[in-house]
């Protein structure tokens, strides 16, 4: 028995037995109860041929998702903004014009990752909580012809605006450009056609509409989009995100031997992942987007009988993460989160940025957006207000 | 209720479920069952003051884990390949000299990740499964006075061997290097004292003697590099992985409320480890240590009596990952492999890179390492060979 004089005692912990909140902010969203029970089934080797399977079937469910049949659709092994870097990093090369339309948060990171890729960001800028502009995305476009990329969010997480995914591509497709669409609080809760859309590259996150736990990103890439990357003059910067190497471990057709080893995948996320897109297949896409826009009616409702007002104007809000200003009158609205959260278990989310203080980002997302839910978040806020 | 007639039908797959395997190869390694079943709690908002206390849990157990006390320590949101991508993106500015000492593949990837920061890396290559070589360093260094890094492996999962840390960080600091150390499959299988030796920046992975699922990377850095990232004159060229950024969420004594959002942490994912490092502090490391080395020299007792050799020198020898050459007469390993994974719910791991074909990696990792396995790892090898 070796003996370590030098060791530093560990510290004791109780085994952590998490509350059960109703998670009614921005993501992560209530999660389905087969879903959870699936994390706990036996880890399995990620070479092991029954994963490689489970992985062809996350593959084609994540296509149905999309609605593409682009052939690089996969999982990044990491949360949303590892998505985010993956489009990034693959599609910009150093010294190309990358406009960016940004109204909220997630159009902020897009240019930091334009920057970090040594890309020269174009940035078009929009109220916050106003849908990205069509017009000015045509007038940018005009007067920058060298540019390579049109990037912007389709469902803005940071004020529940949604833009024209579809109107946006097609201008984009007009001058050329590739198209980088963050969708992660979009998909599963409002129409998304990335391969009718002539989108090239889309992010989303396990934790939004999917209802899964957090640490995934499910994306897709064109084949206009991965001929790019296999054709870069400049290695990808980042190893962990370079789809040359990552194809070779989700690519189609190849047998379960022949799959090329690049890093560990976190296979118990992925057994969850499958579980939620099989729900979500079981639902069928457009009944889950009809569900989130019942459900956004009806908690709207309720909202504007106790005196909320909504950030974005009618014709551009995400039924799913609703951003509210309070009634008028009331102040300290951290404290106010804080009571429904430790006195009734319901957890909103506060305003990002800009807004930070001045709204609440509510969501009803996947599983999460039923009657009860939207009942139980409205008798909690009438209680605390 | 709206109906979108471009839609493409969902597929429609059953509910995956897994076989128990004895997972014996250089990792996923056998996961605790507790641990399993804390991935199916509740999942919590990743700004919850409950889970932000959990994770205060989970450092100051991973700081026990790495025996430092640097406020630096926490967890990446992706598996060990980002943790290396993470210690390299923050550390490396370019132009800077960094000596790699490159015993196998993961020293490939260090060269990889040092090329792509833009730094210039000079590489030490030793034949793989022996140790790096202190005096090749040495004479390295001397000659390369300007070398800001020294990157090595501590323990390589491509072969097995074991370096010793602490004699290379000696020599490393002697010449005013940062160091940065993977040690990937070494944590909570071999002694490691981080402080101690003077590493300032290390990753490891959840999946390897840890026994927790896959996809997450403890890391620690020292005050020494924390200070270079601070003032580093170019930006991190990953926004993910910026610890500037994710600093702001993991640091010491801040109040719940005022943690820096950064991205959507795996909520359930920390749960399973926080349980996994739970159980390694109520084992102790040293017990955990001796534990590793005991099952080990059964196991290599029980394979040598197969007329299986070692590709490592005896004092070199990882316990938890056992690489060995077939007894000779024997080919086609693969079918083996199949066979054991088939038939008998075992498995091992192939050799990888050079050593593809040619040898196999049997890992006695974490939870995985005790009795039971070894003598049903030995019976059902004897039964196919």
């Amino acid at each position: 028995m070796m003996r370590y004089s030098d060791i530093v005692g560990p510290p004791a912990f109780p085994t952590f037995e998490p509350a059960e909140r109703l998670l009614m902010g921005p993501g992560p969203s209530p999660i389905y109860p087969s879903v959870l029970q699936s994390l706990a089934k036996p880890t399995l080797g990620h070479l092991d041929p029954q994963f490689i399977k489970m992985m062809d079937e996350v593959k084609q469910m994540t296509q149905y998702a999309f609605q593409t049949s682009y052939p690089l659709t996969f999982i990044v092994s990491a949360p949303g903004s590892a998505g985010m870097e993956t489009a990034f990093v693959n599609l910009v090369e150093p010294g190309e014009k990358v406009i960016v339309c940004r109204n909220g948060v997630f159009g902020g990171r897009m240019v930091e990752n334009v920057l970090r890729c040594g890309g020269i960001p174009v940035i078009i800028d929009q109220e916050w909580g106003k849908p990205v502009d069509p017009d000015s995305l045509e007038i940018t476009l005009k007067a920058n012809p060298d540019t390579k990329i049109v990037a912007f969010v389709h469902a803005e997480t940071s004020t529940g605006a949604a833009s024209d995914a579809q109107l946006i591509c097609e201008i984009a497709t007009k001058y050329h450009c590739l198209t980088i669409v963050d969708s992660v609080t979009g998909l599963g809760g409002i129409p998304l056609f990335t391969e009718k859309w002539n989108i090239d590259a889309i992010y989303s996150g396990s934790q939004k509409c999917l209802s899964c736990i957090p640490g995934l990103s499910p994306v897709a890439f064109s084949p206009r989009a991965a001929e790019k990357i296999k054709n870069r003059k400049s290695k990808v910067q980042s190893w962990f995100l370079d789809l040359n190497l990552v194809m070779a471990y989700w690519e189609d057709g190849l047998q379960a031997g022949q799959r090329a080893y690049h890093h560990t995948a976190p296979v118990n996320s992925l057994y969850a992942l499958h579980e939620a897109l099989r729900l979500l297949c079981q639902e069928g896409l457009e009944n889950a987007w009809n569900r989130h826009r019942e459900m956004h009616l009806l908690l709207l409702e309720g909202l504007q009988d106790l005196g909320f007002t909504f950030l974005v104007d009618e014709p551009f809000r995400l039924p799913q993460l609703n951003a509210v200003f309070l009634p008028s009158g009331i102040e300290n609205e951290a404290n106010l989160r804080k009571k429904l959260l430790l006195e009734h278990q319901l957890e909103v989310g506060a305003g990002l940025g800009a807004l930070s203080g001045k709204i609440w980002r509510i969501g009803l997302m996947g599983y999460g957006a039923n009657k009860e839910n939207v009942e139980q978040c409205l008798n909690a806020i009438k209680k605390v207000i």
